[in-house]
């Protein structure tokens, strides 16, 4: 009567240390995700703010595509104002006004000019603007001009900001405000930046979706929340698969469509004997070369499933949030950065002190989170305690603490480094 | 002829300082504005990473909502196992199988125990589960037990990671992928974040949207999708108004709505003569106290109208897209960060040496668009010259030097701070 599966085939397994895992992982990775030519996406400009390029952008046309006044006033020949003074005014006539947004539809002869409002287009003939400060009315039809202008003066010229042919942008660039300014003057609707899609799939007979009901015996999916929010806060797209039942057909029909959707694939286990080694089959089925690590000497986060289809790096995600957290932090999170052409340093580590002694077993690494808090100038750090079958451990912590697989734990009053949270 | 309007009456007007703008702005919003209580919206978990929440988040029932196994093994009474051992093994008849996502339907009677999966619901009258690595199968339908388990043992309780009426995060926390995973995990489907709405209106008739071809006079609106994207770094959510010509009818129209669906409105205006005027008058019209600053002692960015319009502030950008994006900077986004409730430090300005000399005009403060480049492991600065017409001087940009208005200019070698982008 009792299942069968319960005896669980990984114990007998040698478990692989994170920088084990990390090391296959990178192996085995194809040149083209190493060099960060994956992820890349035609997105639409009014996402594309603090992504990173994955294109030279070239100008298809100059910009301003016309002479443009960058002062309200009067378009004239420069040489007709050569010499002009309050003492002593050039006389233009006025040949017509320019309208803003249109082909002026004259051209400037000889000792003449045109009213013109700062953006607007000069008429042909025109090289320079003086500005209205410097004109006096003269009659019906004409200005006195009080100052001369040099050729050029107070306009733009046609591909002033970018000439036809230009990389106004190169690929790697973080596009900030101005840039997206740029774009939208040449043009662009969309841009192709670094913006991978991570598919996230959740498997577990005992889940419902995080906003229905639960019944006895139920609860409702936190991974598949937490790990698409993950893959959002680093710059990707997540791309929600939802959720299935402990049914290995299913799992494999939405982990198909994932693999050809996505950049990477994320599976978090329920939390139900067997599903790790379902994984590790479904992996090994869907393509080559399959697995390449199964099971962490890492606490939390040991039944982890590491794996490569065809090109797309899959991961067996442990089924308790905590541990989903953590392994997705420390293996996943690099390939995401990378995806997205992230070079940014990780933030830096914060010094402080144990306020009591923690007990860790020898043989596996482990993420302990901590809550930072200052007294007398000084940082110190406080355990969280609990199951990782809990997540109120990681969200009252302010970052992790890592030890050593050597190390058997940590004293009160040890210094440690904390990886902060964000 | 000559449109009269060329006559612009703001050269008349006492210029305020940035400084004295941002006092006269500060002193005139409301409360609620200043405290920071605006902003706040619902929003899809699935956007709200990142964001500062602006509710105290109450667990509406216990989490998790029953007593569930954290390891695979056989559910037992605790006291039944007491003084069990390899030697002396404890024998527990199995009164059931618990399945994923259910209730066992069934209760312990002593001397029983009932097969569980991690994560599975403890049956009635369990309260240990006995790891499968320590039990042996003994006949058809019983178990040995090799090792005690004290009560609670491998089990997470009822409401051990919340219990129902707790606040499980406090308005100011800024959500993390752990805080995702419990909001999801007490059945949130959306949460209430600061997330301010800015709406955005590019004002003049010689604009086409970013999307359009140009006709001969025309130029691509690039201020309405910069100004988006620098409301959407900051965390912010941009509303898109488009854009309409300067006809103040229209435009009051667009401003009309932007005020009753955003929090603050950005009107940028084209940058044809007396359009600044224009938007003036419509801020004073549209409610009070309407216009409270006009015009700034600012290169670049001297034609700015702020006002305050019934509780909503209200900006008038200058046009050039340059001057837009660095008063976006200077005024806009410090009202944005408090509305996102974002109290992080501006980044640091980085110390650098001019590499050449730059004369700046005394009586108004200047912000110089300069390049950053590291010689001999020193920072230099050179600066980018251009009207503010041209967007390709910021695009070309690390950062910027600001120029106090009583110095006029600054030496090659001089030691300034660069303020930088990001």
């Amino acid at each position: 009567m009792p299942n069968l599966r319960l005896v669980m085939p990984h114990e007998l397994r040698h478990l692989k240390t994170l920088d084990e895992a990390r090391r296959i992982l990178w192996d085995a990775l194809p040149e083209r995700i190493l060099e960060g030519r994956f992820g890349g996406r035609q997105t639409p400009m009014a996402e594309a703010v603090g992504c990173v390029l994955d294109e030279d952008v070239v100008c298809p046309a100059d910009l301003p595509p016309f002479d443009r006044a960058i002062m309200d006033g009067y378009a004239v020949r420069a040489e007709d104002t050569f010499g002009a003074s309050e003492g002593l005014p050039a006389y233009l006539k006025i040949a017509g006004e320019v309208r803003m947004g249109e082909d002026s539809g004259f051209a400037l002869s000889h000792q003449q000019c045109a009213a013109i409002p700062t953006g607007g287009m000069l008429p042909e003939g025109a090289d320079a603007v003086v500005m209205v400060e410097h004109t006096q009315p003269w009659g019906d039809d004409s200005v006195e001009i009080l100052r001369p202008v040099a050729p050029g003066e107070n306009v733009v010229r046609r591909g002033d900001d970018a000439r036809e042919g230009d990389v106004i942008l190169s690929a790697g660039h973080r596009l900030r405000a101005q840039d997206i300014s740029a774009l939208a003057g040449i043009g662009r609707a969309t841009v192709v930046v670094r913006r991978p899609r991570v598919a996230v799939l959740s498997t577990g007979s005992e889940l419902v979706p995080h906003t229905e009901d639960v019944a006895p015996g139920q609860i409702r999916d936190m991974n598949g929340p937490a790990l698409r929010a993950a893959v959002r806060a680093l710059g990707g797209e997540p791309v929600d698969l939802g959720l299935v039942s402990d049914d290995p057909a299913l799992i494999a029909n939405v982990m198909r469509r994932g693999l050809t959707e996505a950049d990477l694939l994320l599976v978090s286990g329920g939390t139900s004997v067997g599903v790790e080694d379902v994984i590790h089959e479904l992996i090994d089925a869907l393509g080559k070369p399959g697995v390449l690590v199964h099971g962490l000497a890492v606490k939390p986060g040991k039944p982890v499933v590491i794996g490569l289809v065809d090109g797309v790096p899959v991961f067996g995600m442990p089924g308790h949030p905590t541990s989903c957290l953590i392994i997705f932090r420390e293996l996943v999170a690099p390939l995401v950065q990378l995806a997205c052409g992230d070079r940014r340093h990780p933030p830096a580590p914060a010094k402080a002190r144990m306020t009591r002694n923690f007990a860790s077993q020898a043989g596996r690494e482990e993420f302990l989170p901590v809550r930072l808090e200052q007294r007398d100038g000084a940082w110190e750090a406080t355990p969280l305690l609990g199951p990782s079958a809990l997540i109120s451990t990681l969200v009252r912590a302010d970052g992790l603490v890592r030890i050593a697989a050597v190390a058997e734990g940590l004293y009160a009053g040890d210094e440690v480094e904390v990886e902060p949270f964000e």
